[in-house]
């Protein structure tokens, strides 16, 4: 397929397995084009770009300079451990390079601010990688939740965001170093969960962030599971979050959302469980039946049909506002900066309130 | 049709609500036989009955003590406000008279100790209203639980019991009056959740409990709403658990239970959806494919049918034990007023985690 004249260009700085799946999504959206690729060895980044069969034409770069240094390159794609993400997005900012940023965006709000600041003196549009925001399930859930006819005053969020890691993960991946991301399970799955909440209630801040006396971390002190519970209390309406994250567990990615009129719930929120639709169930109205026997209504199911996988939606998403500023003089969009403050700000709350030995963080 | 010459003779003592779903269920059961009636009104039990459809053979008493002197009743079922159960529980006990008892089984594990040791003494057995462990579907998601090839090391449970109230209810229910069921949405609703983390876990009672920050009462000091977390820290082996119980939230009936290789999770644990059939739905060694855009598994479902629902399965297992007491010389079985004390000693520390401010409570 002929590539069009205005596609964006990306370059995805490092080789990280998460990149690949990038990589591929980059490819899928009708508006960008895979340009160029880095990593600190070019025979690393060679390889990287034989075994996922990357076009002849993408670059291959030995340094993450040299990837912005290229004028061609329009967004990097950064999926370096946490520890790395300020120096080289506030390198690639400052290069004039619109960002993709995996999550968690940085280490703590400090950081992030760098880079955002980078991100905003330098024109650029900063997105960070939480593909699930732009799956068309999450649009038509959103409806549900907004609907004060349908879920009402939301009163309890639960999420879960676990995976069962491999003896291997344990030992070596960059998420249990201290020294690479020392959020581990926090950062890593943490901010899924804390991000459904903040998406849930139209990303305001919670009141408090209370962690639970339920936490596991490596010899190194690097959390691997733990719980955690928001609470929020409006104008005389609370809504009480909690969630449950670990790499010790069956993977689950759980959402349940109860309101005033109705309930919401699907388990696979994060990655939908197939490529080209998801589904999501929900009760609205329900009540036990006379002589409470059963319910007047049974779940119903929604389902939605995506054309693009969700990593490509996000890819064509960010492509779009590039191509805007790009070409018709358009500014970067506050919206994804804004939701990634604040789900690294409720994070560092959470941190701060395992730090303090489960103690309840106002905000 | 003919009531089997052994069938078991109950006696209802006060006209509840839920006294009519479980006359409908003794008459169901196949060894039970409803007896009679009483309110401290004969005019409101008369009333009762023939609003109910109550077979002219069912006696009608207009006051607690005589129901207990009639020397045919076998149990009695006692749905009075909680704070009554005490007084009446002791001197049916006394009376000889088995006893199904209305959750919650009292104010505190003090109370209950009087109720149990008046049974002990007098032989009789003892049973709460727990319907929902009596459904085949219970016994079926027990065996998912406890197969270590299924389910594994159980790490998190989540359950709700949420009702949507009416202002009716909030204002003239006994469950909100302080000197009727002071312990309000955490024994009506609690009673569940809690009963549901200790079924899970084989009955282990938790290592700490933490109530939530987010308790609302009403101006006489019941609790209409809470959330709490269970602590389990058992041979290294951690299981953390959080529900959400309220008066004031989406009918909700959640369990969601996630161990080392499986999750099983259901939305009507308490009350089925439907009376002849349930379900749960359930992955095992979910992962994600590769590249990470979708799961090697979606949930499958278990639907099971019971012949009777599960108040008469109640029942008929009240009335299979007190025959073989009887009528065989048989012994009260300790497993049922086990399972009762467990429950209200967690919600007694559920209680003082609340009134001490959301203190953790160990146990």
């Amino acid at each position: 397929m002929a590539e069009p004249s205005n596609s964006i260009h990306f370059g995805i700085i490092g080789c990280a397995n998460i990149a690949r799946k990038v990589a591929r999504a980059i490819n899928l959206a009708p508006n960008s084009v895979l340009h160029a690729i880095a990593s600190r060895s070019i025979e690393k980044a060679k390889q990287f770009a034989i075994q996922n069969g990357f076009s002849d034409s993408v670059k291959i770069y030995g340094s993450y300079t040299e990837i912005l240094d290229d004028p061609f390159v329009d967004v990097v794609y950064i999926p370096l451990p946490t520890t790395l993400h300020v120096e080289w997005a506030v390198l690639a900012a400052q290069k004039k390079k619109h960002l993709l940023l995996e999550k968690p965006t940085a280490l703590d709000v400090g950081e992030l601010d760098k880079i955002l600041e980078a991100c905003e003196s330098n024109g650029v549009q900063f997105m960070d990688g939480s593909m699930w925001l732009h799956h068309p399930r999450t649009t038509k859930m959103k409806e549900f939740i907004s609907d004060s006819q349908l879920l009402g005053q939301l009163n309890f969020i639960h999420s879960t965001s676990t995976i069962s890691s491999s003896s291997e993960f344990l030992e070596n991946d960059v998420r249990v170093k201290p020294d690479m991301d020392s959020l581990g399970a926090l950062g890593d799955l943490g901010w899924y969960c804390i991000g459904a909440i903040l998406w849930a209630k139209d990303y305001h801040i919670p009141t408090s962030v209370t962690a639970l006396p339920d936490i596991v971390k490596n010899s190194a002190g690097v959390i691997l599971s733990f719980t955690a519970s928001f609470h929020y209390n409006q104008e005389d309406k609370t809504t009480f979050a909690t969630i449950d994250c670990s790499f010790l567990s069956h993977t689950s990615m759980d959402l349940a959302i109860s309101g005033s009129n109705g309930s919401l719930y699907l388990h696979d929120y994060i990655i939908p469980f197939q490529e080209n639709s998801a589904s999501f169930e929900f009760t609205l109205g329900a009540k036990l039946v006379e002589l409470h026997i059963g319910w007047n209504v049974t779940p119903e199911k929604v389902e939605v049909v995506n054309e693009l996988p969700q990593e490509a939606l996000m890819v064509q998403e960010l492509a779009r506002i590039v191509q805007n500023i790009k070409n018709s003089g358009g500014h970067p969009e506050a919206k994804w900066p804004e939701i990634s403050r604040k789900t690294q700000l409720v994070l560092d709350a959470v941190k701060r309130s395992i730090d303090l030995g489960c103690k309840t963080v106002c905000l």
